[in-house]
Formats: C-alpha cells, structure tokens, sequence
C-alpha cells in the first residue's frame, strides 16, 4: 500500500511550526507472520506530544527520534493480515503515529469492541481515559462528599475527571479558557465552572468552593494553579497531569511557596500515563460502562487529513479547540 | 510552689521580639487526684513554635492563645504526685511550656528510661526524633543505594535524618549555613556537605550527587529547593517538614515550577508532627537503640535560664545555633 507519512525532523523552537516536520511518501513493508497492516482512520492530537518532540530523554517517554514518524495514538480497521486473531475490518486502537497505514502486531495494537465510535474510544478510552482515571482514583484517591477543583476542565482529560468525580458524589469546580467552554461544563454536571481569565478568580473560586478545596487535578499551571492552591483543606490531594500554560513558553512560571505544603500536609503527585498501562482493563470496564450508559459526556473537534495536524496541534496550546482534538483520515 | 512562667500576649510581627511576651509569677495550682507536678529542667526551642504564634486557626495545630504560656517541649522530674504512677524523682518528657512548673497527668507527661541524659531526649527521642522518623520512613521511604538530601542538615532534624539514612544505606548529602555546620556534618558521616550560601550551589550539587537526587527532606525552601527540585531523579519522593526560610519574612519565596513534577513522577507530601504521635513508641524504639550503640550523634547548643528563651528563639532563624536549641532552667 502506499503510505503518507509526517516524520519529526528538527525539534520545536518554544512554539511547533511546520518547519520541523517533512512529509514522506513510501510503500508499506511486507507482513511477517504475526503482523497486520492497519489503516488509520481517526488520529489524536494530545497536549503530551508537544513533550516528545523534545530531546530531554530524563523525560518519562523517550523522545520521538529525529526522522521517525511523529508518534501518537490513533484508531483503525485492519486492512491486511498475517494474523488470524486480527482478521480484516477488526477495530484497533494503538501507537500508530502520523501516517495513513502502520505495520502492527498483538503488542501494538488492542482490538476494540465493535460499535463504539472511532471519536469514543480516542476521546474517552485512550490516552484521555487512562489518564484521567489513573490521576483521580490512583493519585487522588477521592472520597464522597469532598470538593474538586479541575484546571484545563473542557479539556478531553479534565472533562472526564470532572464527570467521573460527581458519579463519585464530589462538588466539581472546573476551569476553562471561555465561557463558552464554561457554559459546556455545566451541561455535563459541573457544578460550578470558571473562566481562568477572570479578574477576580480569587473571590470566583471562594464563592464556588466555600468549604474550600480536597482535591486539584492540575492540568494547566497558572492563576488557577496559585487560587487553588492557597484554598486547599488540610490532607489535600493534587494530581499534577498537565503544565500546558508552560509547554510553549521559554520562561516558566513560578509554583507556589511550600509552606502551604506543611501547614495543610498536602501531597503533591505528578504522574504519566505510560506508568500506569496495566490500568488499562480496570478503567475500560469503569469507562466503558459510564459510556455505554450515557454517564459520560465528550465533545470531539475533528479536523480533516493527515496534514492538517501540522497546524492542528497548536489549537491545544491556543485552547482554540472545543473538545478532544481529533484528525479525520 | 512558686512558678515562673512566660505568656504569649501579642501575635509576632514577621520577627520575634521581646514585648510579645510577658513573665509572670503565681503559686503552682494544688493537685487532684492523678495529677503531679514537674519540675523543668531542660526546655526545648524548636523551629515550629513560630507557626504556634501565628493566629492562623487552619494551621496543623491550634495556635496559643494569648495570655497562655508558650507552648514548648521539655524534659523534666516528678516534684509532687498524687499519682503512684509518676513518684518523686521521675524523669518526665511533655509539653510543658515555657515555664519552671507543670502541673501534669498520664496523658501530658510520658516517662522516659532513666539514665538517659535530658539533652540526648530533647535531640533525639522527642520532637526532632519523631518528626524525623516520620518524614524518612513513612514519606520518603528510602531505599539502600539512593541518594538523600536534606536542608537544614545541621538543625536537629536534618542531622537525625541524615544518620538514619546512612545507616539505611543511603548516600547522603546535607546542605548548612557555614562552613563550621557543615565540618560537623562529614563527622557524623554524612557523605557530602554543601554550604547553601556558595554561589555554585548547583555545580556542588552535581558534583556531590553524580546520579541525581531520589529523596529530598526539605526544612528550609530557599536556593536549597532550587538546586534539589531541579536534580530529582524519576519517581522522586520529597518529604516537605519545614520552611525555616520563610517563616520570617513577609513575601515568601516563589516554589519551582511544577512541570519537573509531572516529567520525573515526583510526590512531595508535607507533614507535621502532631498527626503521628501514634508512632512514638516505633520511633523510640528504632533510635534508642542508635543512641545506645553509638549509632546516633548530636550536638546540643544550650543558653541558660528561663528567659533567655525570649532572644534565644530568635537563633534559630538567622541559624546562629550551633547543635539542639535546649534552654537550661
């Protein structure tokens, strides 16, 4: 089969510019016993991948390799197969990268369930999935009747957490970046939700939280990191998923002083998803039950063809998407 | 019997000065049934009892209230009982305060072995030892081969810290305020000592930890912090016990970015003393034995009479002291 393929070949000056990708056309290696070729449908665009395009290799996932195709996760159908567990049509979700066809076996590629939406299952049980649910009841550990607070809430990871935590019986504060985005998350359950940009997020965050905040799953950094921070109880508990205001900018911003840290005995955690894929099973059979019985809400942006995630990306960091961020093949 | 005693009748302002106490006599109160009075002998000052000034009710302990006297820590001998218990002549550890008498009961005064000098009980056994169990193993949790560092390494807690790990099989490295603290350091077999007032406090850093940081226990934010934060290895733990840097200025210093957090997986968990006193009789156990093999050295920095407390306190912010701050009444 021919492929199209967009391979990583300089790595990003602060901002992601077009400049450090090439586009690559090729056939298709052959199939070794075992192996099937997928070809992709939908391709996910996460704000983690602006993290692999950086040589730092102390980071948790090793870089993507300068010539190698952009990594990302994705869903498919099995269009060729050396392998009779996978016979052709078969959905298949997996690592598969920027490029219309990836070569696969067992290890690098799960069958899904039929039925579920290609926009689902990227949008809610992949990486979003994982990591919300390996933050919230690994890292959080939350209990009923406390209060949350959510940062990048509109966000395909924060969305889930925020509808997640209120099945979990917890009071649901969400950030976003517009009130549109904020409108959005009370439709889904939110019980409050704050535009981050706000003058007075200080009193904003007083007014939604007046017993104070348990819990912040942390995916942006910024304002809302220091307003929440200073409004946590005693035995709090942060999850630190994300810093996505500080991805793209040289100078990162200060964190908080740690005295708060002692006198409320919070514990900070971060955590990345590639740590915790032996969650996968339990959060598929937590998540997929929600999905299946409509307890959980997503809204996908869909942008169209493989090039269309050079500038697509950066919708991330602008938060000029409105949903999970996904690029239809 | 005629008490002294030294009340807390104004909240400090940012630094401890001397009218925001007052000294007053009264006759010891008569003793019910159960109770006895001690007579103090040794008084510990402790970095901590600045926050028990602070009107700030959310803080981990209540704060004293005004007119009470100062709350503190100290060793002492049964004078009266009316408890069979707790006879003449009992060498007793409570919190008495500042004052020459307590009038005490089975739950505010803990016997302690004979034999046993009132310095090693304050350095050692009371605060410092249990605050410095606690954070090590039940914070941190170090494992034989890894490296430790530890802030305010000289102070009573840092240097407990840093004997425990050693004899964990951690390498261990201690950060001090002068050149003399950190002398003292290498002799109680600390590995490396850096003085946090170098200006190539990072080179140091990495000269003395080559294979970065996999523990941190932090007692005074600063330049320490920064250099420590930013040398963690993945998964790092960072037991948060003090700031003594901050606690008496009015515009704390800013904490690291959270970004390292999220890419090294790293917990940082604060904690406070009162919230494991359950855990006495583990730690008394562990370092009694270190004390009584010779395991375990301390440095005590005494200053004589009741109210030499009121400027004495003040050392251990501008770390004037050398060793345990004990007063000797």
């Amino acid at each position: 089969m021919k492929n199209t393929r967009i391979n990583l070949v300089k790595r990003p000056n602060i901002k992601i510019t077009a400049d450090i990708f090439e586009i690559a056309a090729e056939e298709t290696a052959e199939l070794s016993d075992g192996q099937f070729l997928v070809k992709q449908t939908h391709m996910s665009l996460d704000p983690a991948m602006r993290g692999w395009m950086e040589p730092d290799t102390t980071s948790y996932i090793p870089p993507v390799d300068l010539g190698a195709v952009m990594r990302s996760s994705g869903v498919g159908e099995v269009a060729e197969s050396n392998n009779p567990d996978y016979p052709l049509g078969t959905l298949v979700a997996g690592m598969f990268g920027w490029q219309q066809y990836a070569v696969c076996d067992a290890t690098s590629a799960r069958a899904m369930p039929a039925g579920i939406p290609a926009e689902a299952i990227l949008s809610v049980l992949a990486l979003p999935g994982i990591t919300a649910y390996q933050g919230l009841f690994n890292v959080i550990k939350p209990k009923s009747g406390e209060t949350i607070a959510i940062s990048g809430a509109a966000g395909s990871v924060g969305s889930l957490v925020g509808q997640m935590a209120k099945i979990e019986g917890l009071r649901v504060i969400g950030f976003a970046g517009s009130d549109e985005k904020c409108a959005w998350l009370k439709t889904i359950g939110f019980d409050e939700a704050i535009n981050y940009k706000s003058e007075n997020l200080v009193e904003l965050l007083q007014a939604a939280a007046p017993d104070g905040i348990d819990c912040y799953f942390e995916n942006t950094g910024g304002a809302a990191q220091h307003a929440v921070f200073n409004q946590m109880n005693a035995f709090g508990r942060i999850a630190v998923c994300g810093m996505i205001g500080d991805y793209n900018t040289d100078t990162p911003s200060a964190g908080p002083n740690w005295v708060n840290i002692i006198k409320k005995r919070i514990k900070i955690q971060g955590f990345t998803m590639p740590d915790h894929q032996a969650d996968w099973g339990n959060m598929a059979q937590k998540m997929g039950a929600y999905l299946m019985k409509g307890q959980i809400q997503y809204r996908t942006h869909v942008i169209d063809g493989l090039e269309s995630a050079i500038e697509g990306i950066n919708l991330l960091f602008s938060g000029g998407n409105n949903g999970k961020l996904i690029v239809k093949l």
